[in-house]
């Protein structure tokens, strides 16, 4: 099993990456305190398929579980709450163990449950979604979204233990899977432009979940957030490049209401319209634009925006997003394939123009649901 | 004005007490970000008194406010959300400041919202009553109450700076002052033999608001609580001393519900009977006891439980209390007056007699409200 480690001192932790972990009690021992608590978060779609699995490989603590409803929308203060009452009610100390079973939400939900009960709790995530699995899990960022905007409420906080056990993505649906592979396809866009070659070549495969083929995305997609988590955690430099796509993503999610759209596919959608307006800036190649476009499409992902959000709204939205700093718009844009660079010095006519030509018409219908 | 400075680090802040220090835009404009926003939280009992005086020392930056219900019962994730829809709904981002005008609940709220908004954003405190100048304005502790526990949600999240302005103290009602002498007698009784001596012989003029000794007293104070919070941060030892009296006083704030007692109240009942308890354990004199008695008293302070929480209910709010450790209750008792140690080491029979004991019928009205 591929064991990568997130090396930030004192908070450093591993990252376990493999076929069938879940449930493996060797796995977890090291990272509960001995004879403590231990309170699974879940949701009531991942909880029938691997809440038992889990359970059987914590036998040796006391165990209890909070089954959330699943979905973006729920993603707020008041399912938080729910979190608190629970481990209030089961009487959880300060030595309790927090484990995240499920996808971004609930890894992120469950992140801020344990940096905010009493002032700071242990967690381990167990990502059941590609895009979990390759992101949100890794680097600490946890949080809840607000009315007014996406992850505005949240702390950097460190897990014990990342474990991805890859076997849960035989269950993903389609359209998850795919949302997962935009985030892959980002380190590609970002950093990594040899893996961007290799996604290239292995698009297929990741699509139909070849188990190497995922491994070996998923590691890969892992090594690069840890090195950049590292050197940057929290997020004064160089990680803001892993928000590369978001700035546009955020306001397409935000706009058509949390969960119409996955957040893996408006971050698909976002990093088109990047390429778009760094090609427009002359930075990025017309031949290179169309690489990340087909890549997106076999992918099948969008690449547009979608046309009820009209460039107007999405700057509107943008405006709110975090990464407006000192109330100017910044983006991340590419200067080539693998290397993102961010940037407040773009052409506002060249970005008006990018967000009126790239949208679609056409309703979201690229990968089975 | 004496300066002193809580040493943690790269999180290190100074502490500045003394008359009329708000206002004055000099002790600001160091720690807020050139050019950025600011957000002042207030309540509407603070507003009207000093709300326009602080902005005055704020001209220089983009100054917005939010003035929430006063209480202790308005310490919840609701309020909370009242903050953060007010810093999006003024477009601050992540270089804006929070600055905390008030007590110790709006400390509590203001630092754990600075904590939260946008993963971390940096605050100020100005606490305005003795309690919040002594305690809860130092050292890092934000958060909000659960309905079913006290502080059982938050964050250890540091300010930039402490402003406490000791005029700001002759608009306080008089059981607030003494709710707020409660902590520094605390001090004395845990830590500092020599200022508890100090208290004795000047309880009457700190109870008659005398400039010199209010200013002694509050810098004393912080000078205790900045030692023990640079040497505990995150209280995994020591700093757990500054719980004397709380692990009572919880269980009867909670017991009667938030507000009606003052916390200050609740606590100085709490270590009058953690005082019983260490002299039925043997270690405290009867002496000393009656000296701690008479000093709460001359304080006008309740030094009894009182009597609609009976002990049955009193162990059922103190084994929520975020104290109990691996399901243990523990306390803080004394050893002698200046000395406290934590303990799980009391004989149960004599917590019961403690509890049925010191016990009153009389309503409390100590002091003029």
């Amino acid at each position: 099993m591929p064991t990568l480690h997130l090396d930030l001192g004192s908070r450093s932790y591993p990252i376990c990456i493999g076929p069938g972990l879940l449930g493996q009690r060797d796995v977890f021992a090291p990272h509960i305190i001995a004879g403590q608590k231990v309170m699974v978060v879940t949701n009531t779609t991942v909880a029938p398929l691997y809440l038992e699995r889990t359970l059987a490989g914590l036998t040796d603590f006391q165990c209890d579980h909070v089954i959330l409803p699943d979905g973006e929308q729920y993603k707020t203060l008041e399912t938080l709450d729910t979190i608190f009452t629970a481990l209030l009610n089961q009487r959880h100390d300060r030595s309790t163990t927090l484990i995240a079973l499920g996808g971004g939400v609930i890894g992120d939900l469950t992140g801020f449950a344990a940096a905010s009960y009493q002032r700071g709790v242990n967690f381990i995530q167990i990502p059941t979604t590609l895009l979990a699995q390759v992101d949100s899990s890794v680097g600490g960022k946890t949080g809840v979204n607000h009315p007014l905007g996406k992850n505005m409420i949240g702390a950097f906080y460190q897990p014990q233990l990342v474990l991805a056990d890859t076997a849960t993505l035989n269950t993903l649906p389609e359209r998850e899977l795919g949302a997962g592979i935009a985030e892959v396809i980002k380190y590609g866009l970002i950093r990594d432009a040899e893996f961007f070659v290799w996604l290239e070549q292995n698009i297929d495969a990741l699509r139909a979940r070849d188990p190497a083929a995922l491994s070996y995305a998923i590691e890969r997609s892992c090594r690069n957030k840890a090195e950049v988590v590292a050197r940057d955690e929290r997020e004064s430099g160089e990680r803001a490049l892993l928000n590369f796509g978001h700035t546009f993503g955020h306001a397409i999610e935000t706009g058509l209401g949390y969960g119409v759209w996955l957040h893996g596919e408006a971050i698909a959608a976002g990093m088109a319209l990047a390429a778009d307006l760094s090609r427009r800036q002359g930075w990025l190649s017309g031949a290179d634009q169309q690489r990340i476009i087909d890549l997106l499409t076999r992918a099948r992902l969008p690449t547009q925006a979608p046309a009820a959000l009209d460039s107007e709204r999405l700057l509107e939205l943008m405006a709110v997003d975090k990464k407006v700093s000192s109330g100017k718009l910044r983006f991340i844009l590419l200067k080539a394939i693998g290397h993102a660079v961010i940037s407040a010095d773009f052409d506002a006519r060249m970005l008006q123009t990018t967000l009126d030509t790239c949208r679609t018409e056409q309703p979201l219908a690229l990968a089975p649901a």
